[in-house]
């Protein structure tokens, strides 16, 4: 078989942020390695690309592996490259991060994994620059969060105001002003008022919205608004 | 040596869309390939990552080697992993694109590479699946350089009002209007007066400007509201 001049073949790692929201705390789920380097240390999840598929392929497969979801939001992030960061053998590590609504989750797939939900706040040490990762992660949530309605994914499809607020103070680690914050988000028009109310709740009943996927696509510039408002300049 | 029991160990490269702008049109490095296989067709500039560096290793090599250039701007775009993508042996490719002034490369390096500028209104037919990357890159420019003053690192450090225009009208592939754009460039007061006039331009003196980097760290946001006027909603 012809093959490139070039020697430096090297694995190729898939590493994967999930992110969950339970209602009210933004959330990380993590794995206790099961082999060497670094056995029983927490770390992301991941695996590696097989011969046999490209990395949409290879972050499906992971991802229902460990939470049995499929379709699950996930985006590629950077390519962690430094030359010695897995002891054993040269590894690259594509990272991605995946959002999801966490209560829709398998939790005997994640149990079996040995896997669990960390909070943000209570993150053990992670492997290699997986730490790292988690921060690079947060911080692009963040951004595309302001942006765009990806935050929609950590939520049911529908929710009333005050759980997206909920939402919104976990990935920011701030509180919000619920007026501003309503008039805000309301002034996007990106919201149906499905017409049902929230029954479950222990406050008063509060209308269920979803988001108008459609009208999003057309209206991007909404949320740049929406944005400024409470962003870093306020 | 201990290695790990996976055994698809692959190629890894990094393929960069360099873009310049030569103050009217924007445009993409481009080199004829010297090897098999597709020898003789046009290609992005890349190369394969080498053992003991990374990928922004790799990247400033490939740059240097290319426009005898360093600390040039660049960042990373997609990892492009289709299994297939190569027909000699497996490899991926970690895309990155880069922006320069077009005259402060080193012409003699790229013409002994055999690298020529193209518009992106005359790009040739490219190898394996660089069309697409060119294509997410120039998506990517006009996403960023509507929220980021990256597009300055396609000018010289003083410009005026008309180049920073015709930069924007480059990227954008439409006609701004001047009083819109003038009035909203210095909204953002992301640009500082540097007191000096264009010399050399055959219409009047305009004013040499130069971006506030420090400022624009503070102040992202003003450019959200900028793009807002005339971006996609326009």
């Amino acid at each position: 078989m012809k093959r490139y001049p070039h020697t430096s073949r090297i694995l190729v790692a898939l590493d994967c942020i999930v992110f969950g929201f339970d209602g009210s705390q933004l959330k990380v789920l993590l794995i206790k390695r099961n082999f060497a380097p670094e056995k029983g240390k927490w770390s992301l999840l991941g695996g590696f690309l097989d011969h046999d598929e490209d990395m949409n392929d290879a972050g499906n497969r992971i991802l229902y592996e460990l939470t049995g979801l499929k379709n699950i939001y996930f985006e590629e992030l950077k390519t962690f490259s430094g030359v010695n960061r897995d002891k054993v053998e040269r590894t690259i590590s594509v990272c991605h991060f995946a959002l999801i609504n966490i209560h829709a989750h398998n939790p005997d797939a994640v149990k079996s994994k040995n896997a669990y939900w960390y909070t943000l706040q209570s993150l053990p040490d992670l492997i290699f620059d997986h730490r790292e990762m988690v921060d690079l992660a947060l911080q692009k949530l963040r951004y595309k969060a302001a942006l765009h309605p990806i935050g929609f994914e950590l939520l049911p499809p529908q929710f009333t105001l005050p759980q997206l607020q909920k939402l919104y103070e976990a990935i920011y680690n701030e509180k919000l002003d619920r007026r501003n914050f309503s008039r805000k988000i309301i002034s996007t028009h990106l919201l149906i008022d499905t017409g049902q109310k929230n029954e479950g709740g222990q406050t008063k009943k509060a209308i269920l919205y979803a988001l108008d996927k459609h009208k999003y696509q057309k209206q991007f510039n909404a949320f740049h608004y929406f944005i400024s408002g409470f962003g870093t300049s306020a």
